[in-house]
């Protein structure tokens, strides 16, 4: 069967709206798990600035550079366009295309009832989301994911219902028009919990984050401000390092055993204070951070080189997207 | 200014879905004016086959066959291919690109209060239109018509409310982003009545149409068991021609003054039956449809000819499109 032949069991799709330059959130909670799929998968990693769009329309003046900054931090740690296909959604009219299409046959309340819809209405106050695209955010995420018949999709927890929505509208499609996508399947991920200075997840809207971008000096001086155990409050009070964002975070992703294990008896005891404690991790973090930062910076000094990565990754999804659409316009009548 | 020098004030756009072969209501009523618009405007006339689908989304089967049908007809009606840019709205992918970004800044709530669409919700009960896209109908018609920049919009009376809505979206966009679309002015279009054979409005799903495809003798069956005014039960009983259907809209359209006025009078004094009434006008519908229908028979004979005009106007239709997209990407920092 053509079907079965095109599907692409080892695919995997994954996208990120350009938000600017990205954090260690961004980089344990996405990115070192896209350097793993990259090692044994065929791997569609795309900008989804048409996304973007649906919360920043009112100003999308930083799209550009925030499309640069973003992919810069891709290769800079390591995604590698010789391996993966890394583009642009915006390149790639076809996700248009199918999104048309499919929102022909995506009921409204499948939309309204989208529980990430709801709470982000209520929570976000400082711009006007009451729009058509906003609500059809789910639609346009499903043409992303099954325009290239991805087998696999990592997704964190929180954005399990949006992919439950996309499956459920793959599935509506084949019902309809006959077997024409595989359904894109989760691959749950894990991520470790990354807190920011203020002990608060780490997020760019917090002005909590340790960015990948950041050089060294300004990496110590966030770390040695940071939160700690806030009943910690002298030096010689003991202290509790499974509440302390700076363990919970950073010794857990930086520190090996024999620290930890350093730390967590000095902090238990008081034996050693906050500031000795984040000075055994600082150097690491900083160690870990150099190489991405220096490469950061070659690919910034040629912002061209970036492009030409995009857009060569681009003629590759776009080949892929238009094996996809030929089916589609077949099972519409629109060929 | 640039964005002056690529408005193009005699430039018209209109369309039509694809829903099959076209009656004398589709004639009298869009095609005869855009028959004269062609004359002195640049002409985009395109087949809304997306459209089709908001509410066709079910059962797609049949729309290749309705799309040939549709483009014989405007064909052999005289819409000339050398003259006016003829083409397939799906062949274009610019107006789903358009079409998502548009979507971002168009609020819910005028959607939500468009009329037409509140109407049909209630009225269409053999399919359901609770979709995202039948929602959003107006946000992609108004993607058709400004990416080609156009000055005039032929509309009847009834679409008013959605071309309002258009230009409601244009002017959104040029607030947000800078001037980049003329907003699209209203042709208001005077229909003639067209009437079908039970009196009723002329219409496919009425079943009460005579098709430009119509052989004389269908054309002559259908017009003699033709409704004509109710309250004339006999021969001998006077008749009313301003509520008659025969009167309103065949002899209207079709017969001289001097036939008129034998009709009239002679229907008010029972000078004449209906029958012969009918059989004044019957051979003048004939003359008029019968060179339609030998060049829609040549069309249909080599659905290759149609579908190569179709893909000719695309290019021609995508260069034009391609352009505007050029200064939206632009705009939205997405070039």
């Amino acid at each position: 069967m053509a079907k079965t032949g095109s599907y692409r069991p080892m695919r995997v799709l994954s996208g990120m709206r350009p938000s600017g330059k990205l954090h260690l959130g961004h980089f344990h909670g996405v990115l070192e798990n896209w350097l793993k799929l990259q090692e044994t998968c065929e791997c569609y990693f795309f900008v989804a600035d048409w996304h973007a769009l649906t919360t920043e329309y009112e100003n999308p003046g930083g799209l550009k550079k925030n499309i640069l900054d973003m992919a810069a931090d891709w290769l800079s740690v390591g995604i590698d366009p010789s391996r993966s296909v890394i583009f642009r959604q915006s390149e790639i009219k076809e996700h248009a295309e199918l999104h048309v299409l499919l929102s022909m046959l995506t009921p409204l309340a499948w939309l309204e009832r989208n529980p990430t819809y709801k709470e982000q209405l209520e929570e976000v106050r400082d711009r006007e989301l009451h729009t058509y695209g906003f609500l059809g955010y789910p639609v346009l995420q499903t043409s992303d994911i099954i325009i290239y018949r991805a087998g696999k999709v990592p997704v964190g927890i929180d954005q399990a219902p949006h992919l439950e929505l996309a499956r459920e509208i793959t599935r509506r499609f084949n019902y309809l028009y006959g077997e024409t996508f595989p359904e894109p399947q989760t691959i749950l991920t894990q991520s470790p919990k990354v807190l920011g200075v203020d002990g608060r997840k780490m997020s760019k809207s917090y002005d909590n984050a340790i960015y990948l971008s950041d050089p060294p000096e300004v990496i110590e001086k966030k770390m040695l401000t940071m939160m700690t155990d806030p009943a910690r409050k002298r030096r010689t009070d003991p202290g509790n390092p499974g509440i302390c964002p700076v363990y919970v975070t950073f010794h857990t992703l930086y520190s090996n055993e024999p620290v930890k294990e350093w730390v967590r008896r000095g902090c238990e005891s008081a034996g050693i204070g906050c500031i000795e404690c984040k000075k055994s991790v600082i150097p690491e973090v900083v160690k870990r951070l150099t190489p991405v930062r220096e490469k950061r910076e070659g690919f910034l000094k040629d912002p061209d080189r970036v492009s030409s990565i995009l857009k060569k990754g681009g003629e590759k999804a776009r080949e892929a997207a238009m094996e996809t659409m030929l089916d589609v316009r077949k099972a519409l009548s629109l060929d």
